[in-house]
């Protein structure tokens, strides 16, 4: 079911659609279930860097409503208290970042687009923002460009296939404002669901990195 | 160090360099240590089949000089007696359908090519052979327009990328000769050194499958 993302709310159409059906919602982000389900990516962090004997200095995790970077900063949270987690955002989506100096819920302008279809969500959630405001290091807004560089990237070097917002914390980590060099840095990577004609837009922008 | 494939061998051009610089040669196929090292993934196969209790029915696997399935028939044997395993070669370099037809090794003919270019040994191994010839239960010669296909599959269903020699054992599956219906298959995809532009071709393409 298509709706209008600007003037109608996908919460209230699927809430309609399960009452109508008597069926169960699963909310994408602002629910503990969800959050916790999320967060076992990371125990998993956890679990492969104690194998590499490695702390992690950095995480970086895409954005959207911020179930997955508020769980997976929980989750980690425990054994790795000093880890800097950053949710990474589109420009134009970034309203996490723009919450987080409020220090309230904002939600985003109407009007911008952004090829990372997966972090648009109009603002943090309830449940999940109190978790960003005590857990994360910030976030960072990151241009369209920086997916599809990412999703070069992963191609080339990780032969993995990612959608643009999945792939928009792997940009962070390579073209964005933090200085990374000589750290521990995780980055989660998260969803394929990128059409070919996408996926040969990324290829033909390449991403141009030596490293 | 570019070489002739038709009139120079690179397996004596190879050696010289080791000679030369008193290094060690690692053969790609022809050698016990590499046959046992690339079957390590048949372990792996009978490990995960044992978690999800399943066995085996059809095992394919990419096929040039033979080592990976060579290594991986043996190894997946001892806990899969029945399963039948089969190599997939690229048309036109189809040296061990031939060879297992005639009871001994024989070369491809000069001439064709294929965008398999890591499935384009001259004729199966020494020490790869009398193994396939106790192993297999045959080798499929595919068009290079299945390695495109299973590419674009790769790249929807499983959010691989895989370059086109490694995915011709998964191409054989989906659009092999083979009757699989109903049955367990296990496809090796082996090596993901394809470029933008391979893989762009195979996006254009498509896979055209609905399974």
């Amino acid at each position: 079911m298509l709706y209008d993302r600007w003037k109608e709310s996908r919460e209230d159409i699927a809430a309609d659609i399960a009452h109508k059906n008597a069926g169960l919602l699963v909310p994408p982000y602002d629910d503990p279930d969800v959050i916790a389900g999320q967060g076992t990516i990371g125990l998993e962090i956890a679990d492969d860097l104690a194998a590499l004997s490695l702390c992690p200095d950095v995480l970086l995790v895409p954005c959207s409503g911020g179930g997955l970077v508020a769980g997976t900063a929980l989750a980690l949270r425990d054994r790795h208290p000093a880890t800097a987690v950053y949710a990474v955002e589109p420009v134009g989506f970034d309203d996490l970042a723009r919450s987080l100096a409020a220090g309230h819920q904002i939600a985003n302008e109407e009007g911008p687009v952004s090829i990372c279809d997966a972090l648009m969500a109009k603002k943090p959630g309830n449940l999940t923002f109190p978790i960003h405001q005590q857990m994360l290091a910030g976030s960072l807004a990151m241009p369209d460009e920086t997916a599809l560089a990412a999703m070069a990237f992963a191609f080339d070097r990780l032969k993995l296939v990612v959608e643009p917002g999945g792939a928009l914390a792997l940009g962070a980590a390579l073209l964005g404002p933090l200085d990374l060099k000589g750290k521990v840095v995780v980055v989660i990577c998260s969803g394929g669901n990128v059409d070919p004609a996408m996926m040969q837009r990324a290829l033909a922008q390449g991403h141009g990195l030596d490293v």
